[in-house]
């Protein structure tokens, strides 16, 4: 994979070269306005004392961890703050592949491509394990595929790119395959706050220590740029000493000192602000709107007749349309003639390649709905 | 070395439970004020509108970059910003490492200790040339240390903890021993805006492949916790496509892009609009009053018959008292018995073990002053 021009870049060119106006839905960054606590805080921080400009602890600043740990029902020695989720998910699985047996990345397919990317840095070896019909993981088929060389396994949940949202029974069966074969399951969250399935739910509630839950502020405060993220690593009390997770958070917390050091104190400082003064009223007005998102889009495709897996959760619907399947071309071809701009499902993997991938972080939803409809209606 | 509670944080923590008034002379935290515009444009981007918050470009904002560029007199394009100078010099040795011959990593002794633990950490071996009686680095000596095996020679002008500035003729010898030993030679410049020799010379000056600058603002606009730094690489042009250096700035960005992702928005918009809008009367008073506090500290050190290097350049004075040797008992008897908190030469190795540190990032030189020529007169 060439990681100095992804393939979301390509798209997105494509798209701003185009000779017609075009609806992107390529990307995952939020269109909507962080919460006002976010601006607020990051004002107040703009005329904090010199000493506030300094260091904050590498592990994050202690109120932020704290607030945190809260949130996740964690004890606050289990959290570090990262320079987005992007570094968590790196500390996860440069430290799961270190610390367990084995030097396979199992993921699923499709996939958030820079897992894979992630993965093959760390020379390890990825096995892709292709998603049910329903767009779901099977964990039958994860277990399947998991052997003796398998260190770690990635999962995303709510998910990109397939939009759906893993229930209670698949995540503490996901962690009961990690247990078994020595491995670590690594739980990427960041669109927790993007469920509309009511149904999501944590890594964090098996209490084994064989996960790790990675997050972060980027899409649940709209604020991708910020880099403000976190892991939760396995309590390790009462871990003995020999089992691979024992040294898991002290790595990493070194890694992280070595590498970036320390996440960004104004962003933190903003971040902190934010989640002590922002009510469920924004978090319920956000999702609200990307689940009206979600009932325009599906309704285009359904009156195309379109195959497409129900939204659930995150910012994405992936679809298929008969006799255009999702390459480049006709990506290409629908950015030229239909003006809306969408993934080619081959940048995620082999199981979706003949499907396209629609991001929902864009207020001009039915404008595509629209154009979709004229175009394959 | 315990990087979870290092050698920095057992002193402040002994200075911080003393019984008494301590000058703390620990950190290198600027303890002065970030220039106005800094905060001028970190409360306009807490204005910004939504896409602003998003994704900056991986290797930094383009407006910054061409900022740095003009500013070092480089192409835009040999332009990586960091995550502060720290991922700039993990990034800068973990790519010296991989493409040039060798394994080891040559480092001045004394030195700032995390230049160790990052070759430690990337699995190098290190070997220390110890400074010169004048407490420059002599670059016959490093060139007699020099071998095959050495991959990466790692300097610091202004340097930290000797607080000599080395010039343009030894800069010079020291790539030329990059070049003759197929080495890079890393530059860490962090305290460039902190010389009172007038004889600062960037490695940059000398145009070799063999020569990779890092640096920040951390210190020249007193903003260690916002974490914006750069890389300045090789200029590729011209390079054969064998030479080490050729790909040195691609893999980079792929490690950075794959481990960091990108460095903070916010923290790099206050920086941009601060470069942009201060005026060369911040940095000169910063220095001179920096120089001021030399020259305090350095009279209570001549009058007490201590011998020390007379600083060119950073935050720091290394200093050498009959029958008191710099170790950690000492610092401690200093806190307790004058009230003043120091670094113990041990901490930055072998060659100055004897020394103390003391570091002028604190308004109260005058009292520090004092007290040493209490205790020691």
């Amino acid at each position: 994979m060439d990681y100095e021009t992804p393939q979301f870049f390509r798209v997105i060119q494509y798209a701003t070269e185009a000779d017609r106006d075009v609806v992107d839905m390529v990307s995952g960054s939020p269109d909507w306005d962080p919460p006002a606590a976010l601006r607020e805080g990051l004002r107040e921080y703009a005329d904090a004392p010199p000493a506030a400009n300094q260091y904050p602890p590498s592990v994050g600043l202690a109120e932020l961890r704290t607030e945190i740990a809260q949130r996740r029902g964690v004890d606050r020695d289990q959290v570090l703050v990262t320079n987005g989720a992007g570094e968590a998910n790196h500390l996860a699985m440069a430290g799961g592949l270190e610390a367990f047996p084995g030097e396979e990345v199992l993921l699923v397919d499709p996939t958030y491509p820079y897992y894979a990317g992630r993965a093959n840095f760390l020379g390890a070896e990825t096995t892709a394990v292709p998603v049910a019909a329903d767009g779901h993981v099977d964990p039958a088929a994860v277990r399947e595929a998991a052997s003796a060389d398998t260190a770690v396994i990635v999962v995303n949940t709510p998910n990109n790119p397939m939009g759906v949202t893993y229930g209670e029974g698949a995540m503490a069966d996901l962690v009961a395959v990690a247990e078994d074969h020595d491995a670590l399951l690594v739980s990427d969250e960041v669109y927790d706050h993007f469920d509309y399935s009511g149904r999501f739910a944590s890594a964090l509630a098996t209490g084994s220590a064989h996960r790790l839950v990675t997050n972060s502020f980027s899409k649940s405060l709209a604020i991708t740029g910020w880099r403000v993220g976190y892991a939760v690593f396995p309590d390790g009390e009462g871990l003995a000493e020999a089992h691979p997770a024992a040294g898991l958070h002290d790595r990493a917390r070194t890694r992280h000192m070595l590498t970036t050091v320390t996440g960004s104190r104004p962003a933190q400082a903003g971040v902190l602000h934010a989640l002590r003064n922002t009510g469920p009223e924004y978090f319920e007005r956000v999702r609200r709107r990307m689940d009206e998102r979600v009932t325009v889009l599906t309704g285009a495709l359904e009156d195309v007749g379109a195959e497409y897996t129900e939204p659930e959760g995150a910012f994405y619907v992936m679809a298929r349309f008969d006799g255009f399947p999702g390459t480049f071309e006709h990506v290409e071809t629908l950015v030229d003639e239909a003006g809306v701009a969408g993934m080619p499902g081959e940048a995620f993997g082999e199981a979706r390649a003949d499907w396209l991938r629609f991001s929902l972080t864009t207020d001009r939803v039915d404008a595509a709905a629209d154009r979709l409809r004229a175009f394959f209606g």
